[in-house]
């Protein structure tokens, strides 16, 4: 967490001798300050072939002698080069995440509370619900309400409605903050990488409804929330964070949605900054998360 | 978590044999219905007497052929007997929480959040703070706010009217959600076990001031939250409820207090909970907690 | 844990007014010197019926004017009365744990440390194993070691043999310590609730072959062991006791196994005790723990 | 953890533009083929100067065209450049390891069994003990037992003899695994860096004699262990590694000790392995853990 304004480069490819040497090889030709950097090569299983390098570097605006414009022209040939997928963010350009929320509290106050504390440095352009329940506490904090139904004979329409307000809202990413409807396959397709859900399970055990009465009927002695991309396949997007908690015999059903709420919440608030600070690189349906 | 009406009794005297047989024979004589039971007898380090013995029961409040007040009348020959300290509670009584707040969102966002969802199933009868900030917020809630300002030359006057609030709002506890002035040891002393505090370090680390630059400096790999009950002595008071996160090297003082609210109000959100379900029974500096 | 000998009585019965009440007063009746109860009320999902009730009772052997056998016999009128499934245990007599293991060192070490330090008090009438690895450490140990080979064509005679020794040792429990074979259904049947193992994943996540594997598949953020009952049905016996440990981008299969083999242990060692101790009362598919 | 042999580069140096420039640009020159690498920037608190820089670099040996002699020749004029602290280790060079014992079994055996089965690559020259307890076991593995005493009035005469062992065992680390005893300032200060205790608390809290008996007493409700570097100050040396496990009121300090057997050798184990593999980097009182 800098105060200074700086620049994130974070990028993947194929692995070979000499990347960082390029890449910061690059940086140090024009005197750029590194803030921090992480890299990690991942090697395949099987150990076959080079396996794939992912990268993520901060460097401090002010150190540079070009704006981020000319700092993207000019690294462009080094990521031709090493056949990179790369981008470049600025710190100072805050994202704006969209919120989607139904009945439940506990990850909409815990969003706000950081959203106006300025923990989480970030527009919210607007929250969007099936339900009506949260128009005035939301409206209070100066930011707008869309009431979005959702009816059985209605849902294309919804979606579509959706997507709209997201579009007109320039969202980055959307934010299911226990959203408790299963969105569309071509709206989690349209946006890969940028629908973030809270599933209220240790996945991949108990995917779908009721994961904490799965777990009473498993008696498992931990419960658990997973913070993930949405893909069009429900509950199987690559995983950004976990989290558990002991639960014992006298745990109700009551019990483990009360303390899970407290996990929902924490796991969703560390995956969505991992995500705004650039720091998760998906690789097929797994992330690579530089915390 | 149970939906009935109970009562529950909470209890504690010198070991000795029988307490279990005598109170639960009571119990059973009048057809009361248990829903609950724990009991802990604190062997004496030294190995010397007897021990103390410690009890929580709730009863379901319909399967009594009597009223509270007459349950009160008919087991006091037994407390007696035991020489008990001894209270019951009625589940549909819901106790009043003042909150004490200074310009930090987290744990007031938190302990409202809950409070709204009815998770915690309390009355909020007010919020007192020494700055104006969260004012709106508060009163948005439909919960009246008390601008307490704290100056150097005020500070007796300022807790006398922080008093006469508590007092004429019927508060049964005061929480301390990141209230960032000493209280003056007169207000301490005057409510034993009914001011709870949340502290910023795993104590008794890091007494006193700035504990996550304290942890810095010393370089500890865990920080961690205290919930205790105040005492005139700072920080030193009978410890509730205690939790820790991995940091490492790469962790400003900057993110230790953002991971830290994570912490904090977890942290205070179980401990305010144990105590208004009257699981925390105090002896000397320490307590039994019932989870 | 208790230095004095006592008995411990478990128990379980559909729950109904006065169960404790009973108890308790046969108990105190006989001014036995009760250090240590727990109970659970288990209400069933539903809300159907009136639930199971699940006890245990820690009573000082000498503060009972009367031996364990006229212990058993005076109270089994009143297990009777309410339908209990019962036992009572004597602290002083040690349980006859046998360990299966396999080539791993990890749990066989740890269990034999705690048992030569005396912190498991228990007896190792012998350790069979699959290969021949560890014949001389335990031998050292003083301890028979069975060198039981199981080959394709040869598994239904070797587990025959097992099952033999396993008699002739007068085990009390049989403990899969990493034995990295699968029993056969007759086997498992024969000794419910008395063969523990310790299964590398977080169940009911990565049930059977190469969990560490399977979870670097699906990229989670946590990795764990689950200690659990043998059941004729692979993996889905009745858990004890599971703990978790986070890994991240950085850890390869091969980093997961020595992570895993600490909380494997961790949590054979706690399950372990947990069963010894007669803590553990099996419902259905769960479990009750009175840790 | 690789399995091909690599060496280990780790510095630190006042950190400027172009440190990882240089040093990848000189790795990438001979075709080195980095296997992982780790970079941070210490910020100084108070804001002031440009902090400290600290690397580890792991490069596969074969990769290079030189040997480790030639590569450390090559790589002192940079480090000169930079003001580094730094050295290169070869994976193929196993670090020797002294333990140190004293009557507990559960580090020794725990650090044996990681050493027998090759999951820690390192020699263990010999054991010394202040006890004779251990030498059958220790013996039984092949592994040199020395019984140094440590009496009242010839403690000098032992921790001289002590020495000499180590010296001539070549030991490259000396490891507490609870040695019951507190090394002389002139030993300590002798092997700064290189002596590595487990103190059986959540430090600072708790330091010195009885650790568990002061948490029983505060009423903590975590305890903990610590992994650090001694120095002359008695448990105040760096620390490497710690963690802590929940109790609560049911446990006496017998519990508490046997719980904290659990964590003492995981977090040594943990902290041995990060300084065995180069991870540790010493900055002021604090440690840079390249985990």
């Amino acid at each position: 967490m800098h105060r200074e304004r700086f620049y994130t480069l974070s990028a993947s490819c194929p692995d070979r001798v000499g990347i960082v040497a390029r890449v910061s090889g690059f940086i140090s030709a024009h005197q750029g300050w590194i803030l921090e950097t992480a890299f990690h090569s991942e090697q395949i299983d099987d150990g076959g072939g080079p396996g794939q390098y992912f990268m993520r570097i901060e460097i401090r605006a002010d150190s540079l002698p070009f704006m981020l414009s000319e700092l993207r022209e000019r690294f462009a040939p080094i990521a031709e080069e090493f056949e990179m997928e790369w981008k470049i963010t600025d710190s100072a350009v805050r994202k704006r995440v969209v919120i989607l929320v139904s009945q439940q509290e506990h990850c909409l106050y815990d969003l706000l509370a950081r959203w106006k504390s300025r923990e989480l440095d970030i527009e919210i352009p607007c929250v969007i619900s099936n339900h009506d329940t949260f128009r005035g506490f939301v409206e209070w904090h100066g930011i707008p309400f869309h009431h979005v139904p959702v009816s059985a004979d209605g849902r294309a329409s919804a979606y579509k409605e959706m997507r709209r307000i997201f579009e007109e809202a320039r969202g980055d990413v959307m934010v299911l903050a226990r959203y408790m409807q299963i969105l569309p396959p071509d709206l989690c397709e349209g946006y890969p990488g940028r629908i973030i859900n809270i599933h209220h399970s240790f996945l991949p055990s108990f995917v779908g409804a009721r994961p904490y009465h799965q777990a009473w009927v498993k008696g498992v002695k931990l419960i658990g929330a997973t913070c993930h991309y949405v893909t069009a396949e429900l509950d199987q997007g690559p995983i950004i964070e976990q989290d558990v908690i002991r639960i014992d015999h006298t745990d109700t059903v009551g019990d483990m949605v009360r303390y899970g709420k407290d996990i929902e919440k924490a796991v969703l608030a560390r995956g969505l900054r991992y995500h705004l600070e650039d720091r998760v690189l998906v690789y097929g349906n797994k992330t690579v998360v530089f915390r």
